[in-house]
């Protein structure tokens, strides 16, 4: 399996280590500039994050443990039990910069546990396991995408209209994307369909990104407003919706980007299939319900201005929540790397880990 | 009686006719600029209209009155017959500005019986007249939205958290507006509530029109894009939708600003009454079903530009229908000036109007 049967080399990466530096596509430029900034500090890295120039839940798992990397990289001539603890606590740190998505902690917590786990004799040995555990965790991503095309692609039949909201393509991830992943495997299995992206509101993910990057790869692909998806779909014109994720509880409700819960609701309103594509890095057995998931409510100007324009008057109370939590009644499957998974969740995610 | 029993003297004017010039409000700068534009011709009439500085159903069927008046106020010099043709030819052309809305051409075609029924002597006499006509449409909408905001006003209970979409205010009419007019009479009687203004995209209309003109009046609002809807109604916020509406058919189908029935699916999904306030001119017995009503489908840069900065890759396919249409089984009730008109529309909508 080569990149180049998926169209990959086509596919925007959203970062890459490079001679012991990160590099992190500024995403928030997007699609008028192309920008790579190199990450520098600990802070620099928790900005990029919590300024979404990365974003997409795999993307910022990955990010924040080469960022651990970053973080630490000037502190090698510590002994090794005071690196140990300079690793704990620049995890932390980035663990602060988004709350609502699970890859973060999951990818921080991976790193703290490998330098906890290494059997090195210094800071600097432990600092080359940490980036080598940092590039496994990349590298595993890849694959997971890959994992998700392939058992989400046989849902794409010849003709079909997809639908999918915000970005959860090739820049939220490391290759393939998860919702994208079904997408580019049937693309680049000669089928042919139309994708429909919701552009995204606040921030403009579907408008700036995703269809950015199905556009590159010479996939069929419109741009909507989000509150255009039920006309859209009252014409006939969705078959399927496929969305990523940010957190699965154990019960199968989904965290994603806002609008995510309304666009779910429509499709069962309109007999849609709604599918969420999600590595198992993405499933948190240790949340039991939607409910319990914490959401994150960003900042006002990005719901009253636009670019640096104001379009709202002054003062105005604003409601800002960046995701919603989709009951698992809409779901009609979890397309993982493992296979798609249907209810009843809790049972089937509980074989999935192997805990059933 | 008064205006200010409304609270009408914080209301902003779309328009106003003053010294024999009309002069509209241009809403494309609001909030940021409060203009004023005098009318010149009527293709700058024309323009105004089809580029939003004068929108909302009633607003344009008023404005298309006077801005006939504009239109061959310099043609009184011609044979009464000659003049009456002018006021039909320019009718015509004012009346191919919107599509959608039928307001329009329901002021226009008033105008037009006004000009072939009055008897006058000369063209002079009848440019008189016809400015009578346009008064006394303006002063009838300003009666039509205080009927709809006495029957409607019950529905608001106190405490209440009410959904709105779009702008059906007194910017998109006379005084009080469509769907404002049940918000600004229970303000004025001292019920306390809250109104929760989706921002409408593309072009707005809630970020820039509704959350500004309620905010002056004094009305809890607070802002949403237009994906917040689900999340906002999922948190038990939502008791109440009230919206407006461009065209109702014979069937009660509900043409609206884009999004219209994504807030209805979500509405009934949430079991929350979805209403809409409608004067007996926006009701079109002569369209059976929704299915008829033509869809405006507006330019491509409202949706991949803002102000002067694009935000969606070059050549980008895009969708912009500017409206969609709510199937009737969704609308608990129609708000007119008459009272709320419920299921079976086709009936009582036929009742309403005398000829059940």
């Amino acid at each position: 399996m080569t990149n180049s049967q998926f169209g990959a080399d086509t596919l925007p990466r959203a970062m890459r280590w490079e001679g012991g530096e990160l590099y992190l596509l500024d995403q928030t430029r997007l699609p008028l500039q192309t920008v790579e900034e190199k990450q520098e500090t600990a802070e620099q890295v928790w900005q990029s994050i919590r300024m979404l120039k990365v974003r997409g839940a795999p993307a910022i798992g990955i990010a924040g443990a080469y960022g651990l990397c970053v973080a630490v990289k000037d502190k090698t001539d510590l002994a090794l039990a005071d690196f140990r603890t300079q690793v704990e606590t620049q995890a932390a740190y980035l663990d602060s910069s988004r709350p609502t998505a699970v890859n973060l902690s999951w990818g921080l917590a991976r790193m703290v546990n490998c330098a906890k786990a290494a059997s090195v004799d210094t800071a600097k040995a432990l600092y080359d396991v940490l980036v080598a555990e940092a590039e496994a965790i990349h590298q595993e991503d890849i694959l997971l995408c890959r994992g998700m095309g392939e058992h989400g692609a046989p849902l794409i039949k010849p003709g079909m209209g997809i639908m999918t909201h915000c970005n959860a393509g090739a820049l939220a991830t490391s290759e393939l994307g998860t919702a994208t992943a079904p997408m580019y495997v049937a693309h680049s299995q000669g089928v042919q369909f139309r994708v429909y992206a919701n552009e995204t509101r606040p921030l403009l993910q579907g408008a700036r990104l995703t269809s950015w990057e199905l556009q590159k790869s010479g996939v069929d692909v419109t741009l909507l407003t989000d509150n255009m998806a039920a006309h859209i779909m009252s014409q006939g014109l969705i078959d399927l919706v496929i969305v990523g994720t940010d957190r699965v509880a154990a019960n199968g409700d989904v965290a994603n980007k806002i609008g995510t819960m309304g666009v779910a609701i429509l499709a069962k309103h309109f007999g849609i299939p709604f599918y969420v594509a999600c590595p198992s890095s993405t499933i948190d057995l240790n949340t039991p319900r939607g409910g319990e998931i914490p959401i994150e409510e960003r900042e006002d100007d990005e719901v009253t201005s636009f670019g640096a324009r104001r379009t709202a008057p002054d003062d105005i109370k604003v409601r800002n929540p960046a995701f919603d939590v989709t009951p698992n009644e809409l779901v009609a499957g979890l397309i993982t790397e493992k296979g798609i998974v249907r209810a009843p969740y809790v049972e089937n995610l509980n074989k999935l880990f192997g805990q059933g």
